[in-house]
């Protein structure tokens, strides 16, 4: 099972990919906790590529193709070896947070992500939790941390309110893979609420497969 | 007008490209001599990334998504912005010698190569000169460079005389835009040789311009 975390900066998607990864560990069951961009050793270096430096050194086009370049890696190296040995894989990002920032910053470029990803990467998670948190407080969430990389943080609080609708519009678009959870209650509450929906998500996937 | 230069490693191309470039110069035009993989700041970067290492770090497919991110950053920071000043580019490799090298190693992904550059290149130069040479000569005079770069040197003879028979198979695949330049001849001889045909082309295009 391939489950993805997806939201706005600051809405902890990334505190819940760990703790729902602790979950189903403390389960016994075998999880492959990720990230995009990244999760393998060549896309982090395209990440630090990506990320780094001036935020106007890439345009929109080329971004695309090296996050594509960096998913494909990822993919190869990380994702599907975890899934062929029958692990969970987590990821915090994957092509939805593409589709959504280069999307909503250029939004002709929506049906070029698309072509790319069907080309090129051609898997959507079993499931993906788009963790939805009001902008203005995901935004001072996000300006409280420590990092570097502010390349797609530093776009503001307009950007984060139209990510947040692309988010649920997305969940709209996939309605059968996504599925929303509110984000501004506690991390542990958001977390058990995480838990509960892959579970349900799992056993479903099982009855399905011997169903079949 | 934009030309590219193509051939086996060791066939002089890189050589021609200078020649070509300081040829038209002294008559008094204006030229930008670049590469590829590379030719701006960004994209050399990313050839960084693909030419060193361990050869097998990448996927062909992840590689052709590297390069076509370089070749999408060159086009609009060196390539664009020199045509639209009436200046001529004059690129060591471009889109062919990725047809040529991915096509010939995995031959189902020259599809791939084609349908990635529709979407996020779309531009072909007006004249390319193909410089042929003997495979098994190619090869003697490309491992008698230096280099760090050998990621694509190390396959051998065989590899070289695939990558021939391509390229040739380009030039009939792509008759109006491909000359065949024979490069077994002195540098000086192969260098007349392309500045004739490349005076030829110049005159026909301003032929063209000026009739239409």
């Amino acid at each position: 099972m391939f489950i993805s975390f997806e939201g706005i900066d600051g809405s902890g998607k990334s505190t819940q990919a760990r703790l729902l990864a602790e979950a189903l560990r403390a389960e016994g069951r075998e999880v492959v906790l990720t990230r995009e961009p990244g999760g393998s050793p060549g896309a982090e270096e395209i990440r630090r590529l990506v990320l780094e430096g001036d935020p106007d050194r890439w345009s929109a086009e080329t971004e695309i193709l090296l996050f594509t370049a960096a998913r494909r890696d990822h993919l190869e190296k990380t994702i599907r070896p975890a899934l062929a040995a029958g692990k969970i894989v987590i990821s915090d990002r994957f092509a939805d947070s593409t589709r959504l920032y280069q999307g909503i910053t250029r939004g002709d470029l929506r049906a070029v992500v698309d072509r790319l990803h069907d080309l090129m990467i051609g898997i959507e998670p079993d499931l993906t939790l788009i963790i939805d948190m009001d902008p203005a407080e995901g935004l001072a969430r996000a300006l409280g941390r420590q990092g570097t990389e502010e390349r797609f943080e530093s776009f503001g609080e307009g950007l984060q309110v139209r990510m947040r609708d692309g988010f649920l519009a997305l969940a709209r678009e996939f309605p059968t893979r996504c599925v929303v959870v509110d984000g501004a209650r506690t991390a542990d509450v958001v977390a058990a609420d995480a838990a509960r929906i892959t579970r349900d998500r799992l056993m479903r996937t099982r009855d399905g497969a011997l169903g079949a």
